[in-house]
Order: structure tokens, then sequence, then C-alpha cells
């Protein structure tokens, strides 16, 4: 039985969205909390964003509330209308500011929300909230995540609880990635903001879940303080492990996912390029298509490098799967065929690749591409 | 019977490199011809394409080398040794400069060209060259082709024919594509590079298969003028259509593909904006697996404007399938599921986005992504 944060509560509920499984969630802090969040910079935003935004803007919130099944995006003005009505009835429900309430939609896009069907919901849920009914909300937010992601990890006598949804892993620009943080620790919202970026950016921006670029990612944080003060430093690397954990889960449950991938990029003349090549390879369908097939097409990984930049000198480059070296400096090595073929019946595969002596390091997870990923988005919506 | 430029002779044979069927084709001028090319810009450029930079260099050619079923990439000095003694050994059995002759390999890449067997099978090519030989060479130069890709146009008493080989559609940055065009007309190299340039801009680089970022691509024109001067202006429309035929043919076969995708986006600030979104959704794994499974999940689309560029004016977006409008002005328009199901039964898709007034237009090719392609591509090498 986990311990959670004090003075946070939950329900998860159906409301009909879409099937008979668990589709809306609130989850509540007894006071104001302090808040950070991150938002996707997609052009066509989902409707909650643009109203998430706006709640946290001052750094305080006191409750989020989540629907899963559809995403209220590309809904024009009426899906910005619904999610003002959806985030007021939460608020009047839980009697708290509206600007206190932030929402979030995770679904299908392009289909209006079905918004009665939630207002009818609402009423009520104030007495269901209850203090362990975290893990049930972290089933409630799931869309084709095979298995809820949830972790609580403790600070001195500080609580850190989060919750994150991801899947539809093949490229960072189509996924939708959401994590709830919540923490009784008492840290003001900017320097909470700078935590949080921080650790997002090495966690959650490092699968191929990209956080800057779906429609409706979000990761928020609240931190209520009921618990006290907590060392920052130790909170922050907590928060940070917190955050990769439940990366590596979104990638291990990628679409039709059977192996999570890490790729690890050293040698580069900064970050930003070794991420760069690092995301091109975890998000090369060739290469995902190979290790599904536990093909030792290695080839298709040194033909990635070579489109994800032009500063790479070709000289220079190594890669490796684990220890099994593959090319090294700039030359193949004898043939590692049967090696590698027998490494790849891994469930988890670690690709390694050295640029030459640059300062810049980066790793990145992602998954293999299976002959479910095509069956589960073939037919998403029918 | 298709009629052949005048002057042009071609073999074709199995030299073994990895199985019995065609691997090895030889396309011969009886004079120097003019000569320009376009290569890929990927930094792991394959051996043969060091070698053609510098024989195309001086404007002329006289004979073309191509093998399949190896890349001759990623393999170190000694793949330029090998792609050297290949254009070496040519030359020497049809007695015309090294210099003159183009070599070019696609297939698998990292492992080593078995040249071996290729320089054992070049003596006494000169002796099968024979004229009508151009459609066995389009059968030679495929990979995972499942048809042979060629078309012979007239200008006038001038001919034009032109092979290709495309597949691995799924993303511009891995696909090998290869064009070789033969014209008996007369044009001076400077301007056969310019016009070759212009087709290929609007063609070969606007499907899925990027000329700019293989490890292989190359297009190659030979004009060896020996049915004398042409039309400039009608030669280069033919040309360009030409292109584009095949360009179009190499969509409809990448790798798993039941539908041809078109894209054609209009209204955009300029066109390079244009191809980059027309560009995101055809190579969209989303968009593409929901085409294949006939799924009116148009949001996609949407999502992956949004991404394309922080350019776009959300409220003067309009899309349409063919002239079934799903999203106009911004805003959806009433469910037009049925509809659309309907229309997603052909084996043709037309997607039209509009962005606004903007000059800016580009029309992309691309396919659908099935289960074959990950089978395909799952078990490439084995």
């Amino acid at each position: 039985m986990n311990t959670f944060p004090k003075g946070f509560k939950s329900c998860s509920i159906n409301a009909g969205i879409k099937d008979h499984t668990l589709d809306f969630t609130i989850l509540f802090s007894d006071v104001r909390a302090s808040a950070a969040a991150m938002f996707t910079k997609n052009q066509f935003c989902g409707a909650p964003i643009v109203i998430g935004k706006e709640s946290v803007a001052d750094g305080y919130l006191q409750a989020i509330a989540v629907n899963s099944k559809n995403a209220n995006v590309a809904t024009g003005n009426k899906g910005l209308e619904d999610a003002r009505k959806v985030t007021e009835a939460v608020a009047q429900e839980l009697a708290i500011h509206s600007n206190d309430v932030l929402p979030s939609s995770t679904g299908i896009i392009g289909v209006p929300l079905p918004v009665e069907k939630i207002l009818t919901a609402i009423p009520g849920l104030k007495n269901q909230l209850k203090e362990d009914g975290l893990e049930e909300s972290a089933k409630a937010i799931m869309t084709t995540d095979t298995y809820p992601k949830f972790r609580t990890r403790q600070v001195g006598s500080i609580t850190i609880s989060a919750m994150a949804k991801g899947s539809g892993m093949i490229e960072p620009n189509m996924a939708t990635m959401l994590s709830y943080i919540l923490t009784d620790a008492a840290i003001e919202p900017p320097l909470l903001q700078k935590m949080l970026k921080r650790a997002v950016d090495v966690s959650f921006n490092s699968v191929s879940v990209d956080g800057d670029t779906s429609t409706s990612d979000t990761v928020v944080i609240m931190a209520n303080g009921l618990a006290g003060d907590v060392d920052l430093v130790e909170f922050e690397s907590v928060l940070t492990n917190l955050c990769i954990d439940l990366a590596k889960e979104i990638a291990r449950d990628g679409e039709g996912a059977t192996k999570l991938v890490e790729v690890q990029v050293t040698g580069a003349d900064d970050d930003v390029i070794a991420k760069k090549i690092g995301k091109s390879i975890i998000n090369s369908p060739l290469v995902k298509t190979a290790i599904f097939g536990e093909d030792p097409n290695w080839g298709r990984i040194m033909s990635t490098i070579g489109n994800s930049t032009d500063k790479v000198n070709t000289e220079a480059v190594s890669v490796s799967f684990a220890d099994v070296y593959v090319f090294k400096n700039g030359a193949p090595t004898e043939d590692k065929r049967a090696e590698l073929e027998e490494y790849l019946k891994n469930n988890e595969v670690l690709i390694r690749i050295s640029l030459g002596d640059g300062p810049g390091t980066s790793t990145v997870w992602g998954c293999d591409l299976s002959y479910d990923y095509v069956k589960i988005n073939g037919e998403y919506t029918t």
C-alpha cells in the first residue's frame, strides 16, 4: 500500500464518453497548491491546453480534471466553450475558483467533446473524493496504454506521487503524453517551474512522445506544502528519477511495442545534436521494424545518423548494441550478425553511438514497431 | 514495343550478389554523352556516390553500371576500393575511360560488396549489349520493388527513356531511390543539369523517398545527341512529366503499400512551408496507418499540420479528402465519417490542405503503412 502525499484526494468515474471504462478523474488538494506546468507547442493544441495555461499562469492550482477518450482538439470555438463549461462545473462542485482548476483531455482528435455527459456526471463527485484513489486515476487517464503508470517516492517526510499516460510511440509529433505529479512539499511556484522543466527535458522530452509537439501533451506538478519544507537538491533528484521511470514506462508500453529501446549518444558537438541523432534513431520506422524482427540490420542506424546532421565526422563514428560493436571508427567490424541476433532477443535493447570526442551527450527511449502498431492505429476510431 | 533513344545499349545479368535474380546492369552510349546528376546529401553516402560525383563532374558520361542487393554503404575504405575496381573493370570491358563510367549500388547497408563476384561477371558483357534491353535493366535495379518502373516518351524525333526504383517509403530519410534517364537529344551539360534539377524537385524530391537524404539516392541523365536538337521548352516539359510519372509509381509501389496518397497544399506563406507540411503528412505513420485501415481519423492530419510549422493560422485552415471537407476555416464540418469511410476505399487517396491565401503551394506523393511494411522490414536481411 502506497503512502500518498498529504491533503490530496481524487475520484475516478465512467462518464460514458466512449465506452464503459473509467474516462474522467479529478485530482484535488485540500488547499491551494503551488503549481507549475509544461504544455505542447503544437499549433493545433487542445482547447483544455488554452484554458490550462490561463489557470496555472498565477502559479497556483487546487484541482486537475482529466477526461480520456476525447482530446477536444481541432474542435473550433465550441471546443473552448466545452472545456470552460467542464472547468466551471468542477470548480462549482468543489467550491473553489474555476481559475484554480486545470482541465486536460486525451483521445481522438477532431470529434466534439460529449460535454453534456461530463456535466451530468460531475454533481456529487465531491463526496466520492478519497485519499487512496490516485492509482485509480492513473487508470482513468489511459487511452491505448495497456497498464496504468504510477509511482510514489519519499524524500524524508515528503511524498511525491506521479501518474502518466502515453502510447502512440512511432513519432514524437503524434503521441499524447500526460503526467500529473502531486507532492506535499512546500516549494514556491517559480522554483517549482524551474525544477519541472529540467526534469521533463531529460525524461518525458527524451522518449519519442515529445512534450513539445503533440496536441495535448501536459505535465503538471502541484506542491501543497502540507508536509513542510524539503531538501531541494534531494527533491529535484528524486523528482527527476521519478519522471525518467515514468518516461521509460511510456516507451515500454508504446502502441504494439514488444521491446524497450534505449539510445545513448556521446561525443557530439553539443547535447542538442546528440539528442537530435538519438531521436532520429528512436523514431526511424526502419530501425524500429528491424528491432521488432530481431533483424541485425544495423546499417539502417548508420543511414539515420547520416541524415540527422551534416556535422558528423563519419570517420569517428562507432556504434554498438550494448557491448557488441558493429561499426568502429568509421568502418564496419567483422561480421557480428550471429552475436547481434542473439542480443536482439532481449526485450530491452541498448544502442550506443559515439560520434567522436565532443562534449555532447543524450539518452533517449523508444520502442520497436510491430504488426500490432499497425492494427491499433488502422482501427483506432472504428 | 517501345522505341528507345538512338545509340544506347544495355545488358543485365545475375552476378550472384544475393540470390539468382538480375542484380547487375550496364547502360552504354555509343558516344560520350552530355550528362547531369543529382545525388543524396546523406553524410554516410555510398561509396559509388563518391566516385559517381567524380565521373560526372566534367559533364560527360558514356556508361552507367548498377548493382542491386548491396548498397556498398558504411563499408569504409574497402567500399571505395571495391567501387573503383568495378568502375575500372566496366571501363576496360567497354574500352572507354573509367572517368566516363558512373557506378551505382542499392541494397543492404553495412555489408561488404561481394566485389569478386561482380569482377568475374564483367568480362564478355560488351557482347551482350543490346538495343532493346532497357526494360530488363529496370528489373535489374529493383530491390523490394514489386514491379519495374520504366517509361518512354517522344519529343518530335527525340526519344527519352527513363527507369526508376524506389520502395521503403515510410520515411524519406531511409529509402533508396534511383533513376536513370537516357535521351538522344543534343543538350549541353550545364543546361541539362538545370533542367534535371527543376524536374527532380517537383517529382522524385516530392515523394517520401527524398533525394536529399538517403545513402544512395541518384538521378542521372545522359543526352548523347544522336537525334539532334530539340525544342528545349517542350523537352523539359516532357522530361518533368516523365519524372512525375515515375515518382508516383515509386510511391504506389512503396513497401507494403495498398494505396497511393497525394497531398496538395495551397495557401502557404511559400512553397517551402507548403512542401514541409505536405511531407509531414505523407510521412506521418499515424496518418498512413489510418489510411491503410480506411479509418476516417482525419484529426491526425490536423495534429501533423500543427507540428509542421509555427507559422500556421489555424483559423484559416481547411482540409478535404478529394471533395469531402472535414475541416473548414478553422472548425470541423458536420460529421463526414460515413462519406469519408466510403471515399477511403479507393486505392488512390487525395488530401487537400488550404492554409489560407498565401502564394505557397506543393504537391507530394506517398503511400499507406500496412502490416506488410512491418513484415518486409522486420525480415529484410534474414
